[in-house]
């Protein structure tokens, strides 16, 4: 695997692939410490044709002060082991100090998606994520990308940004991927104590209610939204940050539960922030 | 010429002429009502190797409440002949439906060049102009693009707008076209009438004094400004927006006049906004 750490090297590293593979590519942008999430993008990718190229770069800029991009696990050597593992040809793994300048002050700001949810929790966090992945398309320049729904207001705020844009790439939004026993996988998982691991199941078993109710037929987003806040509330070191039911489009709070909405959670539990999300797809099929 | 309307259809044109032609592709974007400057921009294109493609949008967003979109000059056959004339291969014209959806909510956002001079005065501006610029970079995927230098934060913007962004694109930045009389050129000047236009000389004239004093050894930012300010008052049809010397690379306000700042003026003449400027270059050379 080649890994290409200087911003200025990856346009030509990206041409010589497209030149040897023949094939279109396909990019996978992560912050690194990967799990079977990550390299569910990288499969989905692959399996629609194209060559996947993966980006690990701890973005600076969409963390707030107070937050833990100081202690955000970095496990290069084992990231790296598991791209080969992947056969991914390509990692783009630049530092913080090449990608922004001293005197970066050019921001991708959105209007309406990000304003609520975890926009409303981490000012400035959508606008870092934004900028960056405007900034690595730019130095790729690839033909889709793949983005997990886990994070289902970033993977809208990505589909938005590429239509508003005009941006000429495919977006692949992926299903979540669980542990075992349901716990969405996160990098931050790995923050987790024991107990605390055993508790952060709250999230999942208050989401699993929520999607029992609505096959049975419940609509009213204050229950289900109350359903996933009691599940949290039961474990003695959880706190809800917020359980909300949005239209999937505009990421705006709506009353009634149905196609194309979006339940979403956020729990601290311990130390750990963590997400999670009952999508209802346009069709009406409620997914975990 | 090849007229494009459909933002759905610019890039497999563009894709045909790359494949035809076998140069890379020059953009000059345009709010259209052509005239030698924006003539010249095509030139410097060609003149680079490069095969011009242009826009003509008059972009709502980049105007204020109360600015003059709705009357902005839209000659668009006569500047149609002017394009055929100049050899142009192809002009990209969408209308606005097609460029803004309804719920278009992405913006780009710069944090420093656009706060002072226009940017103070027109808020909002800057926005509309990056983000227009932006998905025009999009949508034709230019390897350069043109701008001129009489708006020069605007040519500074592009440019700091590539530097963050990443953008792969050659940015050409051509000096100011001027009337025989030294009126720098603009679409704006058809607002004038005979007497405004002859008093709207008083921008060149302040420059000119400018020029001369700098040259002389003036380097005081305040005496240089006043030299502007006092020419426009000599005027009865003309008002002072502002007058300001800056750096060019940030465009802040600096107290000397030296390499690489800009004497940037704006003034009203009768009802028409004015904008004209004095750059020193990096090597210490005064350019009206």
């Amino acid at each position: 695997m080649e890994i290409i750490r200087d911003p200025g090297d990856i346009r030509s590293a990206v041409h010589r692939l497209r030149a040897r593979h023949g094939l279109p590519i396909g990019f996978a942008p992560t912050m690194g410490a990967l799990h079977e999430g990550h390299l569910s993008l990288i499969r989905a990718l692959r399996k629609e044709g194209y060559l996947p190229i993966v980006s690990i770069f701890v973005n600076p800029i969409q963390f707030g002060p107070g937050e833990d991009f100081e202690r955000y696990p970095r496990p290069f050597a084992q990231d790296c082991a598991l791209l080969e593992a992947e056969g991914v040809a390509c990692l783009f793994a630049p530092t913080a100090e090449r990608m922004y300048r001293a005197d970066h002050t050019v921001f991708v700001e959105e209007a309406q998606i990000t304003r609520g949810l975890c926009g409303a929790r981490r000012p400035g966090h959508f606008r870092g994520v934004a900028t960056v992945v405007l900034k690595l398309f730019h130095l790729i320049g690839p033909d889709a990308a793949a983005f997990g729904r886990k994070d289902a207001q970033q993977a809208r705020l990505i589909e938005k940004m590429i239509e508003d844009l005009n941006l000429p790439i495919r977006l692949l939004i992926c299903p979540i991927v669980r542990e075992s026993d349901g716990l969405a996988m996160s990098s931050r998982n790995r923050y987790l104590g024991p107990e605390a691991r055993r508790q952060a199941l709250c999230l999942i078993e208050g989401l699993r209610q929520a999607k029992t109710a609505y096959e049975q037929g419940e609509r009213q987003a204050d229950r289900v939204r109350a359903m996933v806040a009691d599940a949290i509330a039961r474990q003695p070191l959880a706190r809800l940050d917020y359980a909300e039911v949005v239209d999937w489009k505009t990421m705006q709070p709506v009353s009634v539960m149905g196609p194309a909405t979006l339940l979403a959670v956020a729990a601290w539990v311990d130390q750990t922030r963590l997400i999670d999300n009952l999508w209802i797809t346009p069709d009406g099929v409620p997914v975990l």
